[in-house]
């Protein structure tokens, strides 16, 4: 009997996330929910990413991490719009929270606004928060095995990061294997390789830019438990 | 009206935990829950153990992961007694799942049981399983902020590992800051540097053997939301 809970919390999220997507679309403002696990590099990403276009757009972020500041404090220098929301022992941001860092943030400036989501490959897959684009993020660290171990972030990411291949020639991993493993989960998604710390990130620069300048929704496949696994 | 929910969940997840821990008692078997974000090295640092301790100790795994069977194949070449679990979109491994996967090992001949988590540093933190310690495991790829933005895992950890120290060299690592939070978050737990790909594990074997002779469960301080914070 524990099911039904469970869909009404995603049924009220939805709904927040539909009420949420209307205020974007009503501001003008483009949004991408970042997700990847700790370490992947997102917050040098959008460090990286308001030094080459906070002077072309304005660009707000919201950072959820279980503690600290840091995110933001980080990302401060580079912009003033600008969120931390701390979720405790929760996995993931949901649409309430967002729609709370939404009234502390001027989003009718802002062209683009990131949601950079709780270090987690799993959990923050399954809600909506009314963003455009989910953008998945994996590193060459972690091994080439993690895009088919945790499918669900690719079948629904508009585009999939690879991070730090500028350490391709110091660690094991196997790009062949990992582009035949997305190409196999989710074909339509383009695999932008880059190097954040070389400042290497033209192919994700790229993607932004056009993504936003397209204001489309990517309609992401239903999400389905049980697809997608080797 | 939902939190009474979640609180049933968990009670009826700490009962099958506290059978799942008289079992593994009854059996003789020390219990090790692993436990770190996807990439850190969790299966080839249990590779390198089996390698190591698998002719001295009767070891058995059970691996979880969202999907594939990729662990388990890795560590077949080692050990007899492993068990897959695929959870799906499911974070997390539970006690059930544990429990259900007990009844296809030989648990009466084992010393020593790992429990490869879900590659996740939030969601295992607060489900216990039955096991008799938790171990926490970084690695220097992801950064040195991780332990403070993630304390939960480090707060209730019996240890430590930071893996693919190897690696210092080639990324920006600031390892007194993380040791510094780590003794800030917990003091008592040791913090075990290794590099599993340079075979450099034995403060992680001596760690294990110590602690699995002793046979003492690790009693982690209380989950508190909020602590430790900085």
């Amino acid at each position: 009997m524990k099911i039904p809970v469970v869909e009404n919390v995603l049924k009220l999220n939805d709904e927040i996330a539909r009420q949420n997507r209307l205020a974007f679309e009503a501001a003008g403002v483009y949004v991408v929910d970042l997700i990847g696990a700790p370490g992947c590099g997102k917050t040098a990403l959008l460090e990286a990413t308001l030094q080459k276009l906070g002077g072309i757009l304005e660009i707000g972020v919201i950072a959820g991490d279980p503690a600290t500041s840091r995110d933001a404090e980080r990302l401060a220098g580079y912009c003033d719009n600008i969120v931390q929301i701390n979720t405790g022992n929760g996995c993931h941001l949901d649409a309430n929270q967002v729609r709370q860092a939404m009234g502390r943030l001027d989003i009718a400036s802002l062209d683009l606004l990131f949601i950079e989501n709780v270090g987690n490959l799993i959990c923050p897959v399954g809600f909506d928060l009314g963003q455009h684009s989910k953008v998945g993020m994996f590193s060459v660290c972690q091994g080439a095995d993690k895009a088919a171990k945790h499918p669900y972030l690719p079948l629904v990411a508009a585009a999939i990061l690879l991070n730090k291949i500028d350490l391709l020639a110091h660690v094991p991993f196997d790009l062949q294997q990992f582009r035949a493993d997305l190409k196999r989960i989710n074909a339509a998604a383009p695999l932008l390789e880059i190097s954040v710390i070389q400042n290497q990130i033209a192919p994700w620069l790229n993607w932004l830019t056009h993504a936003c300048t397209g204001r489309g929704e990517h309609r992401a496949p239903e999400y389905q438990p049980g697809v997608a696994e080797s």
